[in-house]
């Protein structure tokens, strides 16, 4: 396979020219590492992606797991992918050196997996369940739960699923109504049925580390009172090795529109059909307190929203690059201002409507990208900034932000996948080409870990009032700093579209809550998700044509920066040279810059004009679906 | 199966309410008719389809068409459904009685085919094809070729293709390659392979009358050498009967993301697998004049594309009220006003995200059925209206029309099963539930007859222009004339917003054209398909409003019309009762037309401001597209 999955030129942009990762190795957690190592990771990661992820990526679609009754059935190209990852060390590339982890940067590693989301999707996600289940049960477990069930995890021996949905309970989690039975020796034996669970059955692993969240008998109703346990498939002896079966079950498997390679499952727990110990119900092991199992859920749930983000935004990329190829390669039709029919017909990039599909994917996608690595670095410094009070920024900064790094790429990006089918026209819509799959894959991600509804609600509900406001006002302060560097640039104009935008965010968020009602406040939680992460995108639009214009001013290039370049906008020539992937070498450092500069000022012209009647709506204080009689649909 | 497909209550409102279908049968043409006739031709629609076609909509999906290099095998439910189909008439629905037709308006067999349309788009898409084929034979065809060809086509023996793409030519028709060499017996002799042919090969009828789009051997370049052939699969003997192969031969079976149920081939013509009577060549009939062949396609592709804007909105209104029903019947979460876990959890209808997308959605699939049986009713117009000038105005206004047409419910319908799939949540992205098939065949409408960008450049470059600007003139007189009526009503603030978006289509029209040149004019063709698109819409949206108060008056039920209605905005309980199809009793008439006015109140508070910056970027000719060098891309 040749084409490109995601650009390496961008992630070299985005880490080092912006985001200045190699600073952190001077804190104490990363000193081992350098600029090096990192690139030297992220080439392995791509190389492995590509060699042993991406060649089964259709594969999994057409061969997706079936169950005779006893196995589940999954192509072998899954583990032989998954043992290849976990040999190479990248499966503990966040972890700590004690558990055996590199120890890397989350900035890092993040983009490191993005490598294999794009790869392909459904096989990678094994390994970030499993990497999510261990880093819940690193932070909360016991010792001797590390011991037992991360450690296997992180060999790559075991793998991880997290069990929250029931059949009637989806996104109303105080409703679980799965029940763990304290026993006299400390254990629980669970009892229930959990719906939706990826990973939940399968030969990959000789063991699975189910994370249930189950409300201890006599415990209260709502959230207050569930509680997370740890329901191995096998239960594991004093020694470590495995023994008998628990009684964790499969009960179905489902069928999706796309991500199939992924096992998703209903699993009974506790039901009968084994006996471990001779005794009823499924063994499980506390994690942590009693009643705080929703908060080590959702403590672990803020990082699988990032990569849920991540996966969005890997899958678009993909979809865009391979529109762009497409439309590099393929002749077809006149320029609109020469339609003679005797003239030879052009690439289809050199149609107007054509480019528009490609920059505003490349927007969406480069941009996704930089909301979901810029949470990463967001992490890291929340983790090892030096500063006490820089960690607490950085963790609000990164909690209000959350929502949007799942929600943005959910939809942005999930829409290049769209509009790439659009740019390859009848053959975009046919299985032999992987821009199909890609839409249909992309597709779950504004539906799992929390729907983007439910975001919305949690952006505005919580997420900016929280602390009286100081998540939001700490973003606003954020964006301004951007802005201020851009005065007296070529961006002065953009700059105060932000600025514009986002006054209007905070009075807009003033109005909403004035009152206090929820239902006045939330019943335009959508409009206010749009419009607020329109903004957002534009402020690291912003961002990122500064720190291209800077980049390319340090190379020298100096001629061209400051957003006129004619690079950008002189030729009208049909150049169908120079493909993505071959910009690595860096000889055309100057297409990059001028790129990262089209895709800015395209998102500051087409797209960030979109929060104005949203932003006119969310102040009329409109009640429609407030009031709404649903007895009229 | 008890689920709902289209409203019928909906369709009697839009044919009789609004549309006044009953007053055609003063016209000659149908003066066979009455109101019965035509409210019993949809009542058996509804029945056929329920019963024949829907029954076997997720199986066409799961056991797509197969080739076994000598037959294409299809279900047999396929079949069965068809034969039923052309066994009560309603293929020939508003061909002439001449012909063994029942000569209905459009308006009424375009609202009796969108129930098969809902109920198995892949299944109906045989019919519509061959009433494509034989419209245009009817039309253009010599007496004895539609003896030969279309009768049996009427009676549905034959089926019918259109083969006008090629492998190497999609939307550039003027490239086209396909050969044709006269004979000295006035035949021809066509070589050359067609692409995307739906319908190209099967066993579903004793043949195939494929209309092929070729050059006729010295004929000039571009598209006026091109003409259009009758190229049978099999040669028919003069006696009527079906003789031996003609040279067409399955080449390979395109895989689709959707519409599995419709075959869709590569064909070759002439390449020598068969030699009907001892000679090399596909025998192909002309049809009509040379060089007219594309002018002859584009008067059937303008119905295709009527049919490609009803399949749309079609799939997109079952979408609609498959997610209608799951939120009334799904039981998850509490009020935003009262989120206290001891309470009972509510219908998801209840939260007002949920709301939000059921009445977005509403908005999209009633208005576009609104749009698509306003076309059909412009095309009764513009054959039977007695005046000659109301002829030409109707088919003035049809043709300005035609783009939004098909491309309003391809973006907005297809949205509207895209917003199912998020109502229902992980459910919804299941093989379980139909919305996920509904979105993936509704996924080909932007592609086909023409993709939705080749539509809005059709728009900008040719239709509001032609006849100096006289399409886009009579447009805004008969937008005016609506909201003329609106004046003093409840809906005269709405009417205002109209009209400045309809000022507005008028002015950025003339400031895009003001240098003629193309490239300035049209780079930016997209941004104006959705703008206008928009406004169009709104006028729809105020249309049915006031004729929902009309109605509503008329009924006696006076109480509550006027847009101001307590039925709309009061009742914040958690109502589940009532399904649509209940509805077609008009027990609950007052529900309905307060749905009608709730929702054309959405389109003019969330839908139609989007236009603004549409029109802001449109009017500062932005030259972004135009210029940009596609290798920073």
């Amino acid at each position: 396979m040749t084409e490109s999955i995601l650009s390496r030129r961008d992630l070299r942009f985005l880490l080092h020219d912006w985001l200045d990762v190699s600073a952190l190795t001077e804190r104490e957690r990363f000193a081992d590492h350098s600029r090096e190592t990192f690139d030297s990771l992220l080439e392995v990661s791509e190389d492995i992606a590509r060699e042993h992820f991406a060649p089964h990526y259709r594969k999994n679609d057409l061969n997706e797991p079936t169950f005779d009754g006893e196995t589940v059935h999954i192509i072998p190209e899954v583990k032989a992918a998954l043992d290849t990852f976990a040999e190479s060390g990248l499966l503990t590339g966040a972890v700590d050196e004690e558990y055996g982890g590199i120890q890397l940067p989350h900035t890092v590693s993040r983009a490191c997996f993005a490598w294999f989301q794009a790869a392909n999707i459904a096989t990678s996600s094994y390994a970030m369940l499993s990497m999510g289940n261990a880093a819940l049960l690193l932070a909360h477990g016991t010792p001797e739960q590390i011991e037992r069930y991360v450690v296997p995890e992180l060999e790559g021996r075991f793998t991880g699923t997290m069990c929250l949905s029931e059949p009637e309970v989806g996104s109303s989690l105080s409703d679980v109504s799965t029940r763990a039975v304290p026993q006299d020796d400390g254990t629980y034996r669970v009892h229930g049925q959990k719906m939706w669970i990826s990973g939940g059955e399968h030969e990959l692993s000789e063991n699975i580390v189910h994370l249930v969240l189950a409300r201890a008998e006599g415990d209260a109703p709502g959230v207050k009172g569930l509680s997370l346990f740890i329901v191995p498939k096998k239960l594991v002896n004093d020694d470590g090795s495995v023994g008998q079966r628990n009684d964790v079950v499969l009960s179905g498997l489902n069928h999706k529109m796309g991500w199939r390679g992924t096992t998703n499952t209903l699993l009974n727990f506790g039901e009968g059909a084994f006996t471990p110990g001779g005794k009823s119900g499924a063994v499980g092991h506390l994690v942590g307190e009693r009643g705080k199992g929703l908060a080590y859920m959702f403590h672990m749930m803020n990082g699988a929203r990032i990569g849920v983000g991540s996966g969005a935004v890997a899958l678009g990329y993909r979809g865009y690059l391979a529109a762009l190829e497409y439309a590099r390669d393929r002749i077809q039709g006149r320029p609109l201002e020469d339609k003679d029919p005797a003239a030879p017909p052009v690439h289809l990039v050199r149609h107007p409507d054509i480019r528009r599909m490609l920059l505003a994917s490349k927007s969406y996608v480069e941009g996704g990208m930089a909301l979901v690595l810029y949470a990463a670095r967001l992490l890291d410094e929340s983790q090892t900034a030096p500063e006490a009070a820089d960690r607490e920024r950085a963790d609000l900064l990164l909690d209000v932000l959350t929502p949007l790094v799942k929600t943005w790429p959910s939809r942005w990006c999930l829409k290049a996948n769209d509009l790439a089918i659009q740019v390859l026209g009848g053959a975009g819509y046919t299985r032999d080409h992987d821009v199909e799959q890609l839409y249909r894959d992309n597709r779950l991600n504004p539906i799992h870990e929390g729907t983007d509804g439910i975001q919305s609600l949690d952006l505005l509900g919580r997420k900016v009032r929280m602390k009286g406001g100081a998540g939001l006002r700490l973003l606003a302060e954020t964006i301004r700093a951007t802005t201020a560097k851009a005065e007296g640039t070529a961006w002065a104009e953009q700059a105060a579209a932000l600025e514009t935008a986002l006054a209007r965010t905070e009075s807009v968020t003033a109005t909403l809550w004035a009152d206090g009602d929820p239902l006045q406040a939330q019943s335009n939680s959508w409009e206010y998700l749009e419009a607020v992460g329109h903004t957002v995108m534009a402020w690291l639009w912003l961002e990122q044509a500064l720190a291209a214009d800077a980049a390319e001013a340090r190379t020298g290039d100096s001629a061209t920066s400051g957003g006129t370049d004619a690079g950008a906008t002189a030729s009208g020539a049909d150049s169908s040279a120079g493909s993505a992937a071959s910009r690595a070498s860096g000889a055309d450092d100057t297409a990059f810059y001028a790129g990262k500069r089209a895709a800015a000022r395209y998102f500051f012209s087409h797209e960030l004009p979109r929060v104005h009647p949203q932003f006119d709506l969310l102040e009329s204080l409109d009640r429609t679906f407030a009031d709404l009689d649903d007895a009229v649909l």
